[in-house]
């Protein structure tokens, strides 16, 4: 195995004390030497988000399958360039979409596929953060940060669509950086609402507001009110709420938690189906993408 | 005391049994004859709803204090006119938004007034009510109910400005009706995205689908993140949570509540200020009815 630094000067020292890393792991000052001298299966990739792409698209290129962090681009030309790379490759592509491991949302989705709240009709959200002292230097600016709906918004918009089994439609969307100006690119809040394919609604609220003190360090909540029940689902006391037709209403059980990285590695090997597929990782940031698009020009944009 | 019935041949026997019913008490066909021959210091106006700003109009005319159910008025034109009128007669005019008699929005309001989440900066809500198996005929179209957004919505975009102090600039909505089809006026969801005044962000999601057999009619929401903490209102639990900024959290002690109807009193006999100025019920007013416009244009409309 081999790790590529972010940049020349970064101090890789605790890639020695990682549990995957032996004697034989090489370390190197860029990725593309690395893609050069070595012969990979697989590559996980988290770079500054804006350079996610082109080293996606550098290792595709070689045949090599790609986990990389979400969002899978930061703007709309270099994730078509990816999506054409990766099609053309035929490799596997996904992203770190990584709540849908979580026992809430999967506990969740299997209830609604049966039928546990009728037909999803409203559904919201809420991704709550601490801001957090050590945000690295690309955050700061969209260029290199792509923005909060894109990087935090994304879970929320994937979970919506994942659990209900629903499609948007349409979205418009507002943001801003009021508390954190040092930051301009990084907003911390920003207000969602979108249409579903089915005629039904959703929203969702983001921010990096939650106090620094706080006992965890986010507050995800998903609430979907349905034509036979209401399920809500809560990430703090990792508890998913049905509230059912006749009155029938409790916690359900959670299934085991999946690990992110062996089932990309069953995928990989053809064992299992993929847990987010390339097509589902390019749709769901396609949308990000186009929800900062509506928020920036203060329209309806379609999806 | 007086009562018109809302239409010629309803069953009023429930008046007699009132307990601000006496003797005395003479109930009327028609409200434009109970106007004609009673002299009446203040009205309630509580109609089918698309009728309540022409009632208010008339009482107005005569020089009676109303206080009538919201919205105040069901489309803009009417409500243009009513004002109007209000303005003309010098009489005092309020709407029924009972919400701001209740403890935990007036604990929430009177924290934030002191500072406890610094500002509000993204503001979040929740109105889900039941159906209900005894709506009245006029909930049936849009013509004579008005809409969700102004009959259900406007409790929240209400609480929402009241408490935290923020005024609204913009707004996008959407909404439609899947469970009730039989009602297709009485959009059982919508969603609503505001822009505020100080570049912060409201949503709000509104529904008719609790199910029947839940333990409450209703299931009221709101949520402040602010540049200093976030504080959270539960309407069922009848809560008020703060987690302030240096880990300071827990839940608010509550005032006693306020009755509506003698705080209006007091209003007329100028021993307080209004609970709701009619400028306020006015602009909520006009608030919710260019927000259903935005949802029927599927536009950000200005407000």
């Amino acid at each position: 195995a081999a790790y590529a630094k972010g940049r020349p000067g970064e101090d890789s020292a605790w890639v020695e004390q990682h549990p995957a890393s032996s004697c034989e792991t090489r370390v190197y000052d860029d990725y593309q030497e690395m893609l050069e001298k070595e012969s990979l299966e697989v590559v996980g990739v988290c770079l500054p988000f804006f350079q996610n792409p082109e080293a996606s698209i550098a290792a595709a290129r070689r045949g090599i399958h790609v986990l990389s962090e979400k969002p899978a681009a930061t703007d709309l030309s270099d994730l078509a360039r990816l999506e054409h790379q990766v099609r053309q490759s035929g490799i596997q592509y996904s992203i770190m979409l990584n709540m849908r491991t979580l026992p809430i949302f999967r506990a969740a989705r299997q209830a609604v596929q049966q039928g546990a709240i009728g037909e999803p009709i409203l559904i919201s959200s809420q991704k709550s953060y601490k801001y957090g002292a050590k945000r690295p230097w690309f955050y700061r600016e969209r260029k290199t940060y792509g923005g909060t709906i894109p990087w935090v918004g994304i879970h929320a918009l994937d979970y919506m669509e994942w659990v209900s089994g629903q499609k948007y439609t349409h979205v418009a969307a507002y943001e801003g950086n009021k508390a954190h100006s040092q930051s301009p690119g990084c907003e911390d809040h920003a207000g969602l609402l979108l249409r579903l394919a089915n005629g039904g609604t959703a929203t969702c609220h983001l921010d990096l507001l939650r106090p620094e003190a706080a006992p965890t360090h986010g507050d995800d909540r998903l609430r979907i009110a349905g034509s036979e029940g209401v399920l809500e689902v809560w990430g703090i006391e990792e508890r998913v709420r049905l509230l059912g037709p006749r009155g029938k209403s409790g916690d359900l059980p959670l299934p085991p938690a999946v690990d992110f990285f062996t089932a990309f590695v069953a995928e990989l090997r053809g064992e299992s189906q993929p847990l987010v597929s390339s097509v589902e990782a390019f749709d769901i940031t396609r949308t990000c993408l186009k929800a900062r698009d509506a928020a920036d020009t203060g329209t309806w944009v379609a999806l």
